[in-house]
């Protein structure tokens, strides 16, 4: 549940479950919220009705201390859907055009249920964990590229001697489906970590290819098209024999920023809403060959667009330069 | 919104919104779910809260219709967060493991709002929509487009009343936010159905524009440039304007397909993971641009890639030219 752990209340522990335990008699209950203050909201995501809080509560000795707060609203339940329609006070008409109207609904309290968590006393690591970065869309030009974001690469030192260990078979020589061993157009295809490969519904490998000269999208020209088609094509071979899913069940894609300069291409199942698919970070393998076959420089020219978080030094960069 | 329209129930329209037009006075309005038979959930989403139902309701004539409803939880508001920890029941234990627990907590109505949209008198397409499906990736060509999907688009009856209603002001004329009224690169900018306007976490608005030649992507070409740009630009100005969120915060796109054949542009919060934001749907505007700039053809000769679910037509069409 979380990468933190304080010693056990004990004495808090007890006394919450001999209450928390017990059925709702009146006055029997003190709310483990009462008294919360809040001091900010450290994020939330409104796609998925969530808000995650830094507040203060006393402990069992008055004493005050941090807690963080987890609101979810839960999935409707499949068993009293229709009895949501008929809450009071009755739906309000917002808005009505042809066919389609929406209405505000507030369904009875025990029909809508909201998950909250508590995490107390809160230490400084879980309020980091929970609290929202910032983020900015970049808008990085050819020559924003070569001022800003290159110099910044090539001045960090991202170790790739993980990358290098499995190209070399020094890791993981256990766990490739496929390689094309060819020095300048091949690659190792592998699983990658955050598939445990029990499922076909959440199916991610990654292809790396074996050429160390090509940090990103930025280095590709027509050049480099024999390797990509051989990523795509071969790739899908292997994944069709190997797991006897077709290609029309992946999504195959390249990340810009990548999160290591050493080019890799993403294989994800189509039905797996993975992270970093959005169209702010992901390029299908299939439009950028056809972008460089229409032009050798496409992504040498092109003014690509990405987020950053506020905490990314490379922000930090395209502010210092005044380009955002 | 929607990729079919029905005949304007006029009478039924009118009736409503002098109804919903008004406050809730005791007895005044009839719930336009009163009577709502549900036939069967067509899909919902766990992470995202929302249901999708399938029913039946009366129309004015006391004639049995299709209806299909749609349910999202609301995002939590930012400013009653505080108030939702104090609702009646008390939150109740669920689980304690070290400084972890959850409670499951009910808040007063009023701040747990379900937005609610009503599609009635509904089709066998609009329910189609809504039901779940396998899913299918397909690589379209120029070709392809010219002689499966174009003939396909024309043959089907799409209303876009809605859209021409929202152009010509006989809808929704009080929601717009900005216009552009060149009817060759003039716009109209509004908010999005799904956004209710609360926060602006979830900003949403749609850009949709004055010309109805252009179904899709792939009618564009550089001649279009000035409406891209008209659209980019004083897009941008406007959300500044009225809702003080700026450029690096937003994500500007189009869909391909879209789920109506009338050009308009997606402004989502780029902190918002909107659904239809993946890549193998979303075509951000800036690249469109670029992709004209150099290309004027570029939409008529890339092999598009996108995803259809398993029982929309346009597979069956692929699948019988022995394309997928």
């Amino acid at each position: 549940m979380a990468d933190s752990g304080e010693p056990i209340c004990s004495k808090r522990k007890r006394e919450n479950e001999a209450n928390g335990g017990s059925e709702d008699g009146p006055g029997a209950q003190v709310s483990p919220f009462a008294g919360f203050q809040l001091q900010r909201v450290l994020g939330d995501s409104a796609r998925e009705k969530t808000v995650f809080l830094h507040g203060k509560l006393n402990d069992e000795t008055g004493a005050e201390k941090d807690a963080v707060v987890i609101l979810e609203k839960t999935p409707f339940p499949a068993d009293n859907i229709p009895d949501l329609l008929h809450g009071d006070p009755e739906p309000k008409l917002q808005m009505r055009n042809d066919v389609y109207s929406t209405y505000s609904l507030h369904p009875p309290p025990q029909l809508n249920e909201v998950k909250t968590t508590l995490i107390f006393p809160a230490t400084e690591k879980h309020i980091k964990k929970f609290l929202r970065q910032e983020v900015f869309l970049i808008q990085e030009t050819g020559e924003d590229y070569k001022s800003i974001t290159l110099p910044f690469i090539e001045s960090q030192s991202f170790s790739l001697q993980w990358v290098h260990n499995i190209l070399e078979k020094k890791a993981e020589a256990d766990r490739i489906v496929y390689e094309n061993p060819s020095p300048t157009d091949g690659f190792v295809l592998l699983p990658d970590f955050k598939w445990d490969q029990k499922q076909m519904d959440n199916l991610y490998l990654i292809a790396i290819c074996h050429i160390r000269t090509i940090k990103s999208l930025r280095d590709l020209s027509s050049e480099h098209l024999p390797l990509l088609n051989n990523i795509l094509n071969e790739g899908l071979d292997a994944i069709r024999e190997r797991y006897a899913i077709n290609g029309s069940k992946l999504r195959i894609y390249v990340h810009y920023q990548p999160s290591y300069y050493h080019l890799h291409v993403h294989f994800t199942a189509l039905s797996f809403d993975a992270p970093g698919t959005s169209v702010e970070r992901a390029h299908l393998l299939s439009d950028v060959i056809q972008n460089l076959q229409l032009d050798s420089q496409y992504y040498q020219k092109h003014t690509m667009t990405y987020a950053l978080r506020a905490d990314e030094p490379l922000l930090q960069k395209f502010k210092d330069a005044g380009k955002c």
